[in-house]
């Protein structure tokens, strides 16, 4: 049995996304961040990292997307949530999922996140300035060379879909300009109408 | 056959060490950040991210560490170096490695790449500041909970190992307290004393 650790409006929506794709068996664990909670010591025996999500297998514990939800599409091969019989094309899967945690994400921490990255207020109030455009730069990339189409990776849906989708969620807020972005917004409104990803969305709001 | 682009003092340097290990046929192509090469129309035409590594293959161009690191040890299986018929012991290498480039990486660019994340000099400058001790946190958490030894996964040299390596190999000029991480800075001398880690740095050097 699965058990994910997440928090609400975090990334940690892609892999309940996949694991409601997948027609897994788990239980989840809603984290608050209001109270500090991915940083009190239950959670920090689970993953010392103090960040969402975790998974909890039979096997022991996960984290970092990327490799959860490979973790997913490969225990659940029926699903076809990626193409584990090509390494090259499982490669380009994991390539666009780790642009999207090393940069794309990275990009968006520094609105919110950035006394991770330097303690001075007019430093930390500094990367917030630039997040609208570094993280619009990330997604006119995605945009342009990266979103294949109707899906990330074209005909076949995989887990580089919900992952996009959940950072893609973010953008209004980052005060990113939409319009440059039309086959990113219309992306997500295709993810946003699956029926696995209304049940994940429902759950993670109820 | 694989094509490698590259730059010295970077994390391509991983993957260069795992087509070694893996005893691939290749061929290099070092570019010049001093040149901006990487910046350059013949290399964005290859990458449009600018950013090293990419990989040229026969089915066309992979980026991004942690994706080539598992095309490579899936291409090539008969090298051993990863785990690649047990999905949770995959996702286990995935995880450190998907650390490795979302947060240990990052961590690093903020001492020479804070433009990336701000426009203001001095903002620039604190998070240059910040560098030593963000770097040096993340590499206390690898020390203390997740290098297991004599490799990063345990008895089995893996993906892992090179890619730690060429991080850590940066942890002097991040001006961190390496006194504080032993295990770290053995595990570095072991994997600089693989002949593939040799040849590659060598090439890399030459």
């Amino acid at each position: 049995m699965i058990k994910l650790f997440y928090a609400v409006n975090t990334c940690s929506l892609a892999s309940h996304i996949a694991l409601e794709e997948a027609g897994a068996t788990y239980t989840t664990v809603r984290l608050s961040f209001a109270s500090n909670e991915q940083r009190g010591p239950e959670y920090l025996a689970i993953n010392p990292k103090g960040r969402v999500p975790a998974m909890v297998t039979d096997r022991g514990i996960l984290t970092e997307t990327p490799a959860m939800l490979a973790f997913i599409a490969q225990s659940f091969p029926e699903a076809r949530l990626a193409p584990l019989d090509d390494p090259f094309a499982f490669a380009q899967v994991q390539a666009f999922n780790s642009y999207l945690c090393s940069t794309v994400h990275v990009a968006h921490a520094h609105r919110m996140r950035g006394q991770r990255w330097a303690d001075d207020p007019a430093a930390i109030a500094a990367m917030q300035r630039k997040a609208p455009q570094s993280v619009g730069a990330c997604f006119e990339l995605i945009e342009r060379d990266m979103l294949k189409g109707p899906w990330v990776m074209g005909e076949a849906y995989t887990i580089c879909d919900p992952y996009l989708f959940t950072l893609a969620g973010w953008l209004e807020g980052d005060g990113v300009d939409l319009t440059k972005l039309p086959r990113v917004i219309d992306h997500h409104r295709r993810v946003s109408e699956r029926p696995a990803v209304r049940r994940a969305v429902s759950a993670e709001l109820a």
